[in-house]
């Protein structure tokens, strides 16, 4: 079960976006397995795919296509990651891109294609251009709920969020966002889809701007396990539908006030990830303060959040500072100096000067760590820079879950 | 249980080396839990310590010690930490190094402290004092097996390892060692205390370029789960009572045969720590090979042998490649090509030209699996660096020691 992680919300419509979801059977029987996202000519996109040396097939298709042209089709299958499957996967991801062109009559490069799901095993495209007909009937301006269970893997819910802003020609555009991703997650994205529209008219320049700086912000900044996927992807779509919402560079007010709406829509949805993390039980919010360098900050806090050590004693709800400690000190922050760093735990002061806080009891310690969400704050005592994780527990489930899951 | 790890062999004498445990109550009643190594005049030492940068209170104390005199004696205790412990803590390390310098009349700066379990908790140092004088008295060169349990804390098992090589003197030397460590282990040192002694008469050059060279085959290429601790520490004394036995410099034959059976003694104390790894049901020897750098087969190797991902995977007994790749994927090698990497397990091809190997079945896949023994061989297919490492897997074990032990 999620940690803390609300119902799906509202997700209106966005001018220019039509969207359904069926089953193809693409692993299980009946399951709605199959996503598709149509939008009209004209419409802009921004994409940022995994850096794994081992992309997925559909993540080469789509980068090429992408390059080529832009895109009216985006076509996300669950259950089959089509990666690892070497010449073989880019040929099938590449007949079911041919198949949804033909029925929507665009060229096959304005398809892009995404998959999630077991590794190594061919994708079933048959199954998947079989179901396209139907899922081009059913296209509907409503279909974002449906989007989002219908590329979930592991996730125990389904993720959205959704922003309105009022430009400052008193026109107001929308950001949608769905994502799905429950494991295998760390910056340099994750085993993370994202699919994002809105229906502003952004340039492309600003467009890829805006994304850079959500991503950098979001799903850069939240890890599971260290480990990074080979189909990770976030795409965001700009109409442009809306009528006086042209937002023409990556300045301005108007910019402003859309790339703050976009990177609260990609925080809400790495968030709701993390929150949904494979077997978890905390919700962990990690601050490092006080580092001299955002670098520094960093590398502090990755080495906590990705401590295996420190995962499980959150897990336990052990407030051993003793754990935090030993982690900070193997980050590589240079110059780092024992007696200034300080930990504090939902507000509870642990450690100071390189030991325990003369005001820590482990009453004040366990009671602090009890809730489910905390917030962990690090600040090392040399500098200004800050620098915001999110991260979740290791307990039995997590365990549990990847070794009965091939993925 | 230790993934099949042998008894402990028999650890002859080293003449110059008596050694003595017993029950000092540092953390429980009974338990022999301190270790005392004296050795005679005119011993030579090398050490190498953690590089974490909070280390603990007894590194701090055996670094200045040993940079101002050579040591007659190590004084070791399991059960506590003594780090975390800000100035008290060094305090505590003093006060014992003081008593035992008292009994055994050298300077305090002739004893060198090691401390291992509990962070954050005060060292009992009275305890510790109290019980020496007892320890003193029961010095004996009989004393190995019982140092090799002293130090032990989540250890399942004790850990030694000895050797006799003849040198072209005609002469016989000899190597014992002894360690502890199941968690918080990966390059840099481990929470690893390893103790070595021989009779030969190593110059002090000869003695620091053993010792370094054995270490960096050793106890730096094992990893269980990414953390390094607060009071690793590696130390050696050569006596120099056996005849004839004098190597004189960091080369020739003789300094060869001493350096490589050192390496092997370091090598066994390591695959010992590693075969005792927290929770471990799988001991795994990976072999990376055709990297361009021995950097990158580092890289490459660490990625895997500390991916979550993977060690359940291996824990599950489930060959997958997928995972393993992903690993590989993000391991930032530069110019790595997916289609050049082998992946084999137990001498099985699993996976070749970035995908399921061509003659890999399921069955195959998982009879390779099923011993506790894993032998993993990744080949990048790029040059001639290649590198061993040892790890463990990742399963309900690791979770329930850790979530419940206070380290």
């Amino acid at each position: 079960v999620a940690v803390g992680l609300g119902p799906l919300p509202d997700l209106p419509p966005i001018e220019g976006v039509k969207l359904a979801s069926v089953a193809a059977g693409v692993r299980a029987r009946g399951r709605v397995d199959l996503g598709l996202i149509a939008c009209d000519a004209g419409t802009r996109c921004a994409a940022v795919f995994t850096r794994n040396a081992f992309c997925a097939a559909p993540v080469v298709i789509a980068r090429r296509h992408l390059a080529a042209d832009t895109p009216r089709a985006l076509l996300v299958n669950s259950g089959n990651a089509n990666a690892g499957n070497g010449a073989e996967g880019e040929e099938d991801a590449l007949t079911t891109c041919h198949a949804l062109a033909a029925l929507i009559d665009c060229p096959v490069e304005a398809v892009l294609p995404y998959s999630t799901g077991v590794i190594g095993e061919r994708l079933p495209a048959d199954r998947i251009t079989d179901a396209l007909p139907g899922a081009v009937a059913e296209l509907s301006a409503d279909g974002w709920h449906g989007l989002a269970r219908a590329i979930m893997t592991t996730d125990t819910a389904p993720k959205g969020s959704t922003r309105t802003i009022l430009l400052s020609s008193g026109a107001t555009v929308r950001i949608n966002g769905v994502a799905k991703g429950s494991g295998m997650i760390r910056p340099d994205m994750a085993t993370m889809l994202a699919f994002l529209a809105t229906d502003a008219a952004v340039e492309q320049d600003a467009l890829d701007a805006a994304l850079r700086h959500g991503v950098s912000r979001s799903f850069n900044r939240i890890t599971v396990d260290g480990d990074t996927s080979t189909n990770d992807a976030c795409t965001l779509l700009a109409t442009g539908r809306a009528r006086g919402a042209r937002i023409a560079g990556d300045s301005g007010a108007d910019y402003e006030a859309f790339r703050d709406a976009l990177a609260d829509v990609l925080t809400e949805l790495a968030v709701a990830v993390i929150r949904d993390a494979e077997g978890a039980t905390k919700f962990i919010t990690l601050d490092v303060t006080g580092a001299a360098t955002a670098a520094d900050a960093l590398r502090a806090g990755y080495a906590v959040a990705e401590s295996p050590l420190v995962k499980t004693a959150l897990f336990a709800s052990d407030p051993n500072w003793g754990r935090i400690l030993a982690a900070i000190g193997r980050a590589g922050v240079s110059g780092l100096v024992a007696e200034r760093v300080v930990i504090e735990i939902n507000g509870v002061r642990i450690a100071s000067a390189g030991a325990r806080d003369p005001s820590y009891s482990e009453e004040r310690g366990r009671a602090a760590m009890a809730p489910a969400d905390i917030h962990l704050h690090i600040d090392l005592g040399m500098g200004a820079a800050a620098e915001r994780i999110w991260t979740s527990d290791l307990g039995y489930e997590y365990v549990r879950i990847n070794a009965e899951y091939r993925s």
